[in-house]
């Protein structure tokens, strides 16, 4: 049986929605209760300090969630570059499915948040380093030099966001698959070199 | 001399300057027209639709002028993976000296409006296949098939706009000067396999 989610998770859940799909300043709070389904009281009482805080929490669940998911693809695979090419597909596909809004992307609320709140670009930088911790450490449990590893993890990173937008832009999944395609060439290369 | 700027042009200037640094939804009409320094008039004169027209307009021109300084970087180039560095490498150093605001990029506004907007959707599209095309015509030149050409053309694109987000969020050139070696390294070895 599922459990019923709190006022405060479907604010977090909602936010997280909005926010993936329009970008920190086209989501109003008004937005946000009734996309959440929750009491305006509810919104005041758990997040006092109003949006910023509203969007940094939902921003570092949503991003912790998807660090799970990375760490969990990764754990015990035996081939790395097939391992990163399984979760490329995977974002591909999911994005496919949901309209090219739900890739797990934090990249507008990051690009839109940098220069207005510390806050938000700190946590944004966390969520990022997390992200390209796990492509590292994997690819360094398999026997890849560390600057090495953190160069392709940070590839890995990028070029996920990046694909992002230019499959929202196209509406296509194409260029989350090709780079998909290109990252699996270049962990596979990688690793004969080491 | 330097020839002095029409209110169109200083309009679009700002436009583009503004859009890059906090977005689309951020960027407010009354807030161009100070930063341009042209008269409330000549918005509504030259822009008669309001923002979306404008910004269309500005993403288009500036989009192209970034396509022509990569034709310009990439022609008659001997080694196509020191090009494609020293682009990127460009970009790192251009993005540092200006607090990270300018790397020439559009994925907040592509980010922002792929949903609410087809006329910026497709201009931001049409940018990045102008962007994706002209990697992916230098590469063929050099005796790349074009399949793969097109791949590592659009992996190239994807993790420059990605890395423009991490970098503004680190506040840090990094990440771009990381995907700089990787994209050398993976064009030398596709190089190779030819």
């Amino acid at each position: 049986m599922e459990r019923t989610m709190s006022a405060r998770e479907r604010l977090i859940q909602a936010t997280s929605h909005l926010v993936e799909l329009q970008g920190y300043h086209a989501t109003g709070l008004n937005q946000i209760i009734k996309e959440g389904g929750a009491p305006k009281g509810s919104l005041y009482y758990y997040f006092p300090n109003g949006k910023e805080e509203l969007v940094a929490e939902s921003v570092a669940i949503h991003g912790q969630a998807v660090t799970e998911q990375i760490r969990k693809a990764l754990a015990n695979t035996t081939d790395p570059a097939e391992a990163i090419y399984a979760i490329i597909t995977y974002v591909a596909s999911k994005f496919e499915h949901s309209d090219f809004i739900k890739a797990g992307s934090i990249a507008s609320v990051a690009l839109e948040t940098a220069h207005i709140s510390e806050r938000l670009r700190k946590v944004c930088g966390e969520i990022y380093m997390a992200w390209r911790s796990a492509y590292e450490s994997m690819l360094i449990e398999h026997g890849m030099m560390s600057d090495k590893a953190t160069r392709i993890a940070t590839l890995i990173t990028a070029s996920i966001e990046g694909a992002v937008v230019l499959c929202r832009t196209y509406r296509s999944s194409e260029p989350m698959l090709f780079i998909a395609e290109e990252l699996k060439q270049l962990i596979e290369q990688a690793r004969k070199q080491v």
